[in-house]
C-alpha cells in the first residue's frame, strides 16, 4: 500500500498481491457426500426423455425463440465453500426454515388452514400472505431437487393437503376472499392479488414438477389454472391482475404441462394490459386502493407502446419477465422488443449501482431519469429479484452478455445486502446511504428485521437461492455458455453426449476462472463461452492448457471452439483492481462524489470502520488516488477490502446555506476501509456510504 | 450587463441599474377609496378600551412573557399596490372566493348541512374536511376586518347558523362522526382529528372576535371549547390529538375569551405528548391509520425532553406554535426554550432554502439532518404556513431577529409559491427541482391544481393572507419594530398617544425603505428599529431626514431612538446584489450545485426560458462569474431577474456509471434569465431547477 494509512494498524490489512498465494482450493469433488444432494447425474441419466429439460426455473420449450437455452437437468452443483454455494446452502440450513417458521408464526399457514376447514371471518396479515406460503413451497421443492429434508418434504405434502382441502370444487383458491369477503372473488383485481397469488401457486406447481416432488401440489395448481382459463380465457372474458406475476407463472406453467391455453391466456394479459382495464372494472372492497393511479398498476399503456420504465418498481419488472416469456413463446419478435425498450430506458437512467430499482418509497416506484437517491433509495430487494429474472429471461431469448451484466451486478449488490449474515434477517428496502443520526420514523433503515408484516422479500429470496445453480450456465446452438463464475461442477450435454465441466474460482474475490473439462464423450468441436464481464475494462489473459491464447471477448464472451478433451483445462483471469466509479453528470443525487467497486462488487464506508473522532459525513475521498485491495481477513467473511485515500474535513460550525465564500478548512489525510456494500449492517448499527464526496 | 448573453434579443433585459430611475411610487393613501376597506383607526380610536388590543391573530394577555407584542387594532393598512398588499388584495378577490366555492363543489358545506338536519351515512371528502370549512370562515372573518364584503358576511352567517343547528346539545360538533360514526366519538384521537377540527373552529372564532364579526360563531366555539374543557379537563381525562393544532387554539381563545381553563387545558396537552398516550387509548374506527408509529404524531417524546425535529412536517410545527403559546402565558422559560432547541434543529440542518420543510412524501416527514432533496422535497404548503406562525409566535416571545428572518424567507419562497398568478391554483408540496421528463405517477408536479381531495393547503393560505398585515411590525416596551417591508400605512401608539408611520418600499424588488412619520402626538423619545435581513451582507445605508446615520444593525435591527416628530423621515437602503448560494458540505442532494438569490427571494431557472435545443439538465453554472439583476417586463409581474453565466454541456452517450475518465465535453457560454421561484409553473409546464449544477 503505497498511501500514508491512518488505519489501525491493528485491523490486518495486507496487499492485495498477498492474495495470489492463497491456499488453493480443494476439488469439489471431495464434499460431496457432505449433506448427500441427490445426485443430479444419476437421476437424470436413468431416464434420457428427462434429461434434456431443464430442472430449474425457466424452461422454454422446444419451439421457443430462444439464442440459449437453460442446461438440462439439475446440470451444476456449486461447491458449498464456493462463494455462491455457500450462500445457496446459508439459504438452505437458515433462511427456508426461518421462513416456515414465520409463516407459521404470523398465521399465514393458518389462514389456509382456517379456509381447509371452511371456518369465516379468521385471517392474519396481508390478504396476499397466500402468496408468501407459494413462494416458501417453491424454494422447498427447488431445494429437494437438490438434497433430502424430511422437514421440506413433509411441509411440502402438509401445505399440499391443506391447500387441496381448501380449494372450492370449481378450484378457486384464496385464503383472503374465502375467509373474509366470498362475495368479491375476482371483483377487485386492482386491489386484491388474487391472480397474483394464483400465480404463485403456479410457480410452486412448477418447482414441485421439474423437482419430481409434490404431486399433490400440481393436481391443486392445474385445478386452479384451469378455472384461470375457464374464468378469463377467451374474448371478452379477460382480465389482469394490479400486481404482476400471473403472466410469467401461466407460461412457466404452459412450459410443464405443455397446455396452450395457459400460454394465450398469458400472452391475452399482456396485450389487455395498459387500456385502463383496472380502473374500469375492479370495485372497492374495502381494502383500500391506491390513489396513485394506471402507472402504479402498469395499466396506462399498453405494453408493446411502452417506452419508459415506471410505476411501482417489482410490478413493472415481473411484468417484464412475463413479456419475455410469452414474446419467445410465441415468437413475437416485436414484442421481445418493446421490452428491451423498457430495459434500455431502465438500465441506462434508473437503475442504482447496485442494480437496485425504485427511487421512491411512496409509491414504490421507479421515479424519473436520474432520480436515483442513494439515501432514500427504496430499492426493494423483491424488485432486484424480479430485475435477476427478467435479465435472466432477455439473457435466453437474445444471448446478449449485457443481461448477463446486470444479472450479476443486482445479484452480487442489491440482492446480497438484503440477507444478514445469519441468513435470517432481511432488508426490505436497500439504500446506499444511511446518514449518522437517520431518523427512523418510518422504519429501521439501519437494521435487518427478521420478519416483515409484508413478507414479500424472505420467501422471495429462498425461491431464487434455492434455484440459483440454474442461472450460471446455458446451452447455445453449438455450445456451453459460462455467465456467473462460482466453484462448481457442471455436468451437461453436447448434443447427446454427456460432458462434465468443472470450475475453480474464488470469484467474486478473485478474477481467476479455471475451468477443466472433467469428461467428455462429445466428439468434434464445440464452444466454450466465458464471460467477460462488463465491468472488466483491461484485456483479461486466458490460457488453454498453459498456452496463452487471444482473449478478445466477442460480444462479451470469450469464445473459445475446439475438439475438447478431458483434462483440457482453461484458466481465465480477469484483471480486478479497485475502481473509482463516476456518476452521469444528470445523476443529481451523488453529484461530486465516487464509489468504489472491485469485480462485481459495489463496496461501502461504514461508519463502525472509521477511526473514533472521524464522522463518516466529514470524509472526502480523493479522487487522483486509486484505491487499493487488501487482504482482511476475520470479517464477515470477506477476504477484500478496499482501502481509499481521502482527507477528513470537519464542517465546522458552517451555515445551512451560504453566500460567502466557505473559508478552506483545515483537513487532515486519511486512509479508509471499505467493504463490500452486501455486507453492511452486520456490525454495530451506524451511518454508511456508496457513494462518497470527493476532496 | 458584462458577460456575452445568449438570451433571445427580445426579451428586454435592462442592468439592474436602470431600476434606480424606476417611476416614483405615488402616495398610498391616494389608494385608500379603491374598495373602503373598514378604517381601521376610525373604528378603534372610537373605543379606547379596544385600541389595546391586537385585531390580528396572536395577541398575547397583558400577563405574557414577550419581548414584543403584536400592534393594536388593526394598525397596518398594506397599499394595495405593493408587493404584500397586492398579493392580500389577491387573496381576498380570488383565493377567498375560490375557496368557498370549491367547499361548496366538494360537499363540505354540505357535510355540515347534513349534519345541523339530522341525517346520517352521508359524508363527502375526507373526514376532517370541516376544518376547511373553518379555515375558511377564519379567512373571511380577518378579511371583514379589513373591508366590508356582502357574500363574506352571509358566509359567515349561514354557517354559523347551519354549525348551531348541527352542533349537539353537549356542545359536540364535528360532521364525520356526527354523520358516520356517532358511537366512536373521542376515541380515535391519533386518526379522526376531531381535536384538530375543534382548534379550527376555535380559530375561526378568534377571529371572528377580534374581527367583531360573527357573533353567532363565537357562541358555537365557546359550547364546544367548553365540552372540551368538560371532557378532557381535570386530572385522569387529558386526551391529545394525533394531528397538533387545538393547542394554539386553546389559547387564543383564552385569549380572547380570559377563560383560562382553556390555557391549563392546552398546557395539560402539551405535557401529555410524547408519552405514547394516543397509541394506548386510540381504537382503529376503520378510518384507515398510521403505520408510522408514534414520531409521525409526535408522541414518541415528551415536549420538554425533544431535541430533534422529527416526524409529520405540519404537525411538528403546528405543536410547536402551540408550545410557544403556552410557554409564553404560562411564563414558561424552560418550555420556550424546548421549542427553541427544537428550531435550531429544524433550522441549522432540515430547511429547504425556500423556507419550506419536509423531505419525504411518504409519510410527509421532516427526514434526516441534511437530507433535503431539491426533487422529492415534500414541502408541504401547510408546512410553510406553520412556519410562519410559529416564528411569529417566537419572534414575539424572544425578539430575536432570527425569527424574522425565517418568517421573511418562507413568506417569500415556500408560501408565494404555492399559489398561482391567478390566485385560484395551488402546489400542495413545493419541490426546488423538476425533470425534464417528470414521472408524475404520483402528481401533476408541473402544475398547480384547482383544488386538492385533501384540501387542507388553499384555506389554509386563504386565512394566512386575510391577516398578513398583522405581522409586518410590532411593539416593544419603548417603540415600534418593522420585521416585513412592504409599501403600508401603520397607525399605532407610543404608550396613549397615537403615530402614524408611512413606509414606502419597493421591497422585495428593491432594498430602499423609507420611513415616515405621518403624523405623531408622542412626546418624547422612543426607538423606531428596523429589520436588517440575515441575507443583507453588506452594510446598508440609513438616512434620517437626508442625514447619513450610523447603519449598524443591533442584534438583527436597525435602532433609532429620537424624539420623532412629524415628517422626519429614515431611508433605510439594503444593498441588494444577486447572490450564488453553496450548500452545507453535509447537504449531499445538491452537492456542486449553486442556487441564486437576491434580497429575500430565491430564484430558479425554468425549462421555458432557455433557447430551443438547450435541455436545462445541460446546464452548468459558472461559479466564479456573479449573477446579473435585470429589469424585465410583463413577465409574470416581475420587475427583476437574474442573469447567470454559465456553459451547455450536452451529456453526450455517457453510461450511468463509468469507471474511465470522463471525456472533456465541448461546451458553450450561455447566459440564462433567472426568475423568483415563486412564480415557476406560471406558463408553460416544463422543467425548474433551483440548484444549478457548477461547471
Amino acid at each position: 500500500m503505497e498511501s500514508t494509512t491512518a488505519l489501525d494498524p491493528a485491523t490486518a490489512l495486507e496487499p492485495a498481491t498477498a492474495l495470489e498465494s492463497a491456499t488453493a482450493l480443494e476439488p469439489a469433488t471431495a464434499l460431496e457426500s457432505a449433506t448427500a444432494p441427490e445426485s443430479t447425474r444419476t437421476t437424470e441419466s436413468s431416464t434420457r426423455a428427462t434429461v434434456h429439460r431443464p430442472a430449474g426455473p425457466v424452461a422454454p420449450t422446444d419451439a421457443a425463440a430462444v439464442a440459449l437455452r437453460p442446461l438440462a437437468g439439475r446440470a451444476v452443483r456449486l461447491d458449498p465453500d464456493g462463494f455462491l454455494g455457500r450462500w445457496q446452502r446459508r439459504n438452505a440450513t437458515e433462511t427456508l426454515p426461518h421462513c416456515v417458521t414465520n409463516l407459521e408464526r404470523d398465521g399465514a399457514l393458518d389462514n389456509l388452514r382456517h379456509a381447509a376447514r371452511g371456518e369465516r371471518q379468521r385471517f392474519s396479515g396481508k390478504w396476499f400472505a397466500d402468496s408468501d406460503v407459494y413462494k416458501t413451497l417453491e424454494a422447498a421443492a427447488w431445494w429437494l431437487g437438490h438434497a433430502d429434508d424430511g422437514r421440506l418434504t413433509e411441509l411440502l405434502d402438509e401445505v399440499a393437503d391443506v391447500l387441496a382441502a381448501a380449494q372450492r370444487e370449481d378450484g378457486y383458491l384464496n385464503s383472503w376472499f374465502q375467509l373474509m369477503d366470498p362475495e368479491h372473488r375476482w371483483m377487485n383485481l386492482a386491489v386484491g392479488h388474487e391472480l397474483y397469488c394464483a400465480g404463485h401457486l403456479l410457480q410452486a406447481a412448477v418447482a414441485a414438477i421439474r423437482g419430481g416432488v409434490g404431486p399433490r401440489l400440481v393436481e391443486v395448481a392445474t385445478r386452479l389454472a384451469d378455472l384461470l382459463v375457464d374464468r378469463f380465457g377467451g374474448d371478452g372474458r379477460l382480465g389482469i391482475c394490479g400486481h404482476p406475476e400471473i403472466e410469467t407463472a401461466l407460461v412457466e406453467f404452459f412450459r410443464c404441462t405443455g397446455n396452450r391455453a395457459y400460454l394465450e391466456l398469458a400472452a391475452g394479459m399482456v396485450e389487455l394490459r395498459g387500456r385502463g382495464w383496472l380502473a374500469e372494472h375492479s370495485v372497492d372492497t374495502g381494502l383500500g386502493g391506491s390513489s396513485f393511479g394506471a402507472a402504479y398498476y402498469l395499466d396506462h399503456m399498453p405494453v408493446r407502446e411502452a417506452g419508459a420504465a415506471t410505476g411501482h418498481a417489482v410490478r413493472q419488472l415481473y411484468l417484464e419477465a412475463g413479456v419475455v416469456d410469452v414474446a419467445v413463446e410465441t415468437g413475437d419478435r416485436s414484442l421481445l422488443a418493446a421490452s428491451e425498450r423498457i430495459w434500455e430506458d431502465l438500465f441506462a437512467t434508473k437503475t442504482y449501482l447496485t442494480g437496485a430499482h425504485g427511487s421512491r418509497h411512496r409509491d414504490e416506484s421507479i421515479g424519473d431519469r436520474y432520480e436515483l437517491p442513494p439515501d432514500r433509495a427504496y430499492a426493494e430487494t423483491c424488485a432486484a429479484i424480479a430485475s435477476f429474472q427478467w435479465n435472466w429471461r432477455l439473457l435466453l431469448a437474445t444471448g446478449r452478455a449485457r443481461y448477463a451484466d446486470e444479472l450479476e451486478r443486482v445479484l452480487y449488490n442489491a440482492i446480497a445486502a438484503s440477507t444478514a449474515v445469519d441468513g435470517r434477517h432481511f432488508f426490505y428496502s436497500n439504500p446506499l446511504q444511511l446518514r449518522v443520526d437517520h431518523d427512523g420514523t418510518e422504519e429501521d433503515a439501519a437494521r435487518r428485521q427478521a420478519w416483515y408484516k409484508c413478507a414479500c422479500c424472505p420467501p422471495n429470496l429462498a425461491r431464487l437461492l434455492a434455484s440459483l445453480d440454474a442461472y450460471l450456465a446455458s446451452s447455445g446452438p453449438d455450445g456451453i455458455q459460462l455467465h456467473l463464475y462460482s466453484a462448481a461442477t457442471i455436468a451437461t450435454w453436447i448434443g447427446d453426449s454427456p460432458v462434465e465441466l468443472r470450475v475453480d474460482t474464488e470469484y467474486p474475490w478473485r478474477g481467476r476462472i479455471a475451468v477443466a473439462v472433467a469428461s467428455t464423450a462429445a466428439a468434434g468441436s464445440w464452444e466454450l463461452a466465458l464471460r467477460v464481464p462488463g465491468w472488466c475494462d483491461r484485456t483479461p489473459t486466458v490460457t488453454v492448457n498453459d498456452e496463452p491464447m487471444d482473449a478478445e471477448a466477442s460480444d462479451g464472451y470469450l469464445r473459445l471452439r475446439r475438439a475438447w478433451r478431458e483434462g483440457d483445462t482453461v484458466v481465465l483471469d480477469l484483471p480486478m483492481p479497485a475502481r473509482l466509479v463516476t456518476p452521469h453528470p444528470h445523476l443529481d443525487a451523488v453529484r461530486g462524489s465516487v464509489a468504489i467497486t472491485r469485480g462485481p462488487l459495489v463496496y461501502c464506508l461504514e461508519q463502525v470502520d472509521l477511526p473514533d473522532g472521524v464522522r463518516l459525513d466529514d470524509l472526502r475521498v480523493d479522487p487522483a488516488a486509486a484505491p487499493i485491495p487488501v487482504a482482511i481477513a476475520g470479517l464477515l467473511d470477506v477476504p477484500v477490502g478496499v482501502v481509499a485515500h481521502g482527507f477528513v474535513e470537519p464542517d465546522g460550525e458552517q451555515a445551512l446555506y451560504d453566500t460567502r465564500e466557505r473559508p478552506p478548512h483545515a483537513r487532515r489525510p486519511i486512509d479508509v476501509l471499505t467493504i463490500p456494500y452486501f455486507r453492511w449492517a452486520n456490525r454495530e448499527p451506524g451511518a454508511m456510504r456508496v457513494w462518497l464526496p470527493t476532496a
